[in-house]
């Protein structure tokens, strides 16, 4: 079986996996303020062109986004997300557990828009009884999206320019960042992001580490005490040194975008086959996740060579398949897909 | 100004503040330990035919709604309920401000039915990553509904079975319990309630009382410990014995359903002037709250003399409004009301 | 049996009875914005010659407590109180259910001192693994306390002053308020309290009203958005104006303090009968809890015809107890006590 | 700088980096249900002779504690612990932002008794207003302890007698498990910890691995849906075949064990040489963490070469210090300070 069902089936990009084995028997401070977590964080502030930003390391993704959300909201706020929002539909209510309530609004194509957040928010003020409902107090989105997408520099900076009005904090989940950063589509840079966003991350777990997420916060207020947050969330690594050696390893020489670059060609190159092949997609993903919409019969052929994840069956005749393709993923195997695709 | 928009704008029925007062001087235990509560307590499972149910009272609505809730969940479930429901639009989070996320289903009329909630069910269970997801772990409905529909005895045994089958508690707001008890069109007794629910309250705040709900729980693993519950989520008045006074001057003598039938009477009076005007009503309610849309010049007409609660703009011509009777409700208002609905 | 066991085990002072009858069946909004409420805000500004505070009414004590703490607290920061404060030991962890950790400091008659609190706060910034501990944020404390000792205006302003300088809200509860404003050893005023706290509140559950708390905020940033939190923690009363109406009828022509000044010289009577007879007092109360400590003998006797609650054994042979006045205390059950207290 | 002020400086055992560097381009479904984690169930349960119980790895243990107790709790229900316990003084209010209260019991050399359980029990039960106050609903404690004291079997089998009969599940903390199951003082084994405990963990941060602590559930109720609690509160690894892989590595062969038992035989070499010089030990530990009390100009000479934990000052003399060996201390590290130590 080849498996293109996810982008965290292996284990590490081999640089991550070589410094860490260097560095092994190294004494360090525990809890992330070693050296090394302090070199990754000055590395990521320049790549971020953020000299001022706080850069904290969380384990996974999840353990970050309801951090930094209960960090960020009052008690009685909630966090603007799409209808296919991680923290909504996939994270077993963790941010729900921490008090505070998604309000999802429907997304296309996994995005949501300044339009609908300015809507949002004005809807709630206008209530008569607004007291009476969750206020608004932060907006989240996913770059890649959920469902591979990109949000624009131009989508991005109306949306940010609308939280800036609207006094809400804007958080991305980057989650898949490498792979949106090396996307032929994309117009964004790091340094667009920490324009951009309050608080956002660089997704290591899905990009070539082992496990990781560098946090980066340039919203002053959220900056303030966040490492109590982190801790009280089970978030704070006895080694953390462990994170920074990775976003060492994957950033100081380019390593994790070349990694995300080689991923997202592989991803486009299966696109292009389904599509040559007359498949429609779920989903425009210039990224490394593609969801093609196969004939029935197309899904059991591939299916008995091929791991996928299976998102649905939009009619009698047809089910859609999410191939995902990785820093991991072998030409060869990538190669078998192509010709099998061929000779449906 | 006539107030018809809410069913909470004036104190208490007579008789509740007679008995406050006959026994305001008598010294008696705090916290709802008290005779008076004892008593209220036993009338209530008298008329639920409920010997064993554990009776509790608290002073609102959303209080017992959120104290039920939390009691009755595990961390990782969530409550299944329509998608008007109270606690999911109108209660500023409760629900997770206790760590419970609201799974609401799409409602008609206020309602959902036993296959919505079987499928959401089947869905969690089904999915491959059902661990990622908020496990449904009750259900919560409102009857009457915040619409003022009502569900029939049969929807609500189906609903009941379904829960049974599903192991999901089910939990009945009747905040409004009056006036659907009393309703023309109720097929349902507190001794149906009672059979069919694990949990549901008998509002007062709305039906004749200056405040307070009668929590009844049936279910065995409910009722352990719920005092606590009450406590911490500090529902637990002092002068716990003001509840079970209020609630035994509402339900001794029938008076409580009496009030409701002459609010439902009156509301239902309400409802065929505009319908014999040619009004379509926003919501097929049979109980103490009307939902008419009105041509705006008529709303505006209207708006001059009475108060009542915009619902909505349809569409450009029309406005949507509610009114609302109560126990309170002065007969020469509503024949001041018709009288001006007549000569629209 | 006459009661003395507490403090809540009548109903209301009649004037506020009266108040809430008169204006039974007046229709007003809901939810606290009626023009009762509005009076009664008004008025209590005047009392503390405080034009620009925040006033909120609660129905009950545990609940104004935790929605107070909830609302002033970053998520990682926890309350420092006295040991014996109400919240750490009577509140069923109701501030721990909003994720809040009690700081408790060891209490002296349960007070607790500046110095005390410039102590854990220095010790929690010395400290090598602050973030790991749970950063002080807030600072309770209860006057008259939970022992019926009362902080005097020197040692509350020097408690004002810490927090001032170390960035804490102070936050007094005032549940015995009353009692405290009448004994003949305050020395503080409401204008003291307004100018000294962040937050406090005036007692009516126990000083002469069916039920409520009203909360005076002076601190600006607590003041934010704070009936989003009342609502969410089930504190809004549907039919606010009750809580306006009886601290209005307390609080207009100075009821208030003339049913506690009657209350506390009985409790201070009943003091001086049992210090004659050589008795020791456990704290030394000059409000309406007094604590004497008796041999086992007069206890069993006293218990035959009076219900006051125990306090514990000191020693084989005493028994410690509480006798609590109210502003319902009657004069000949004070006579026939004082009486019996003589005849031991 | 030498450092011996924790057991969490180094990196991992070297078999464990390189059974990850072996299997890092093995491709294996996410999220723990690989073969490697099932593997090291298998073993896991094998060594605790405890065939039906349920394993789950975390990354870190403050995650694990208060995962577990939410999972267990009531919303009520507290958590009986050392007054020294990690979770009370030493992670930021983790367990209280579940929602929990910590009821700290006074703890000699950080351990607790079943008689402090079982009174503490009683009394919660004894009091008049038990449902004012938190309900012990469960109990923590570690061992090796926070002062690197063990619990003997006979200490262990009572507590958990006492827990069983009060019907509180007893939760052990094994961040340091190794150390005190190597130690010669120690007569407990992991088939003993089965046995007696509902559920525990081995620690494997502080053990050897580079992250990662073995979660052992035998309580049935607390078995079931154990994996969205770990979900919700950010605690399943994507790449959950790195904590499988980790404790394979370690409990295969017995490394665990072996690496603690020279942590162990160093710490107590240390031990020696303090006592030799007439100092006394804080605590009486037989494992990794030593805690000798130095006069201050010992302690100002040996902290020109060695980094140690300060403990406190118990006199203007003394400085009470911790020494901790593990896994990665080096004999000539040891050697160095034990010649040190005799010369001073």
């Amino acid at each position: 079986m080849i498996r293109f069902e996810c982008d965290y089936g292996e284990g590490a990009a081999q640089p991550v996996l070589d410094l860490l084995q260097q560095t092994n028997l190294e004494q360090t401070p525990g809890y992330g303020v070693d050296d090394y977590c302090e070199q990754a964080r000055a590395l990521i502030r320049r790549l971020c062109d953020a000299p001022d930003a706080d850069v904290h390391f969380f384990v996974g993704a999840t353990q970050a986004n309801f951090t930094v959300i209960d960090a960020a909201l009052k008690p009685w706020q909630g966090v603007l997300c799409a209808d296919s929002g991680h923290i909504h539909v996939h994270e077993t209510g963790a941010v729900e557990a921490t008090g505070h309530k998604c309000l999802p609004l429907p997304g296309v194509q996994g995005k949501i828009t300044a339009g609908q957040i300015r809507e949002a928010v004005a809807e709630h003020w206008a209530s008569d009884s607004h007291e009476h409902e969750v206020q608004p107090g932060m907006v989240y989105l996913s770059n890649p999206t959920e469902d591979g997408t990109l949000y624009s520099k131009e989508e991005l900076t109306d949306i940010s320019a609308a939280c800036y009005e609207l006094g809400l904090p804007l958080f991305v989940d980057g989650a898949r960042m490498a792979y949106g950063l090396a996307s032929p589509a994309n117009d964004l840079s790091l340094e667009d992001y920490a324009a951009l966003c309050d608080v956002f991350y660089l997704g290591g777990t899905k990009c070539g580490a082992l496990f990781g997420e560098a946090l980066v916060i340039t919203n002053e207020e959220l900056k303030q005490d966040f490492r109590y947050a982190i801790k009280q969330h089970g978030g704070m690594l006895a080694k953390g040194r462990l994170l920074g050696l990775q976003f060492l390893a994957l950033l100081q020489d380019g390593l994790y975008t070349r990694l995300a670059a080689a991923a997202d060609e592989k991803a486009l190159a299966i696109r292009r086959a389904f599509e040559d092949k007359g498949c429609r997609m779920l989903y425009d993903s210039p990224t490394n996740q593609q969801f093609p919409v196969l004939p029935n019969a197309w899904y059991d052929r591939l299916s008995e060579r091929y791991a996928t994840t299976l998102m649905g069956r939009p009619d009698d005749g047809h089910t859609a398949v999410r191939f995902c393709t990785s820093w991991a993923t072998r030409d060869e195997d990538v190669a078998a897909l192509l010709a099998d695709i061929a000779a449906l």
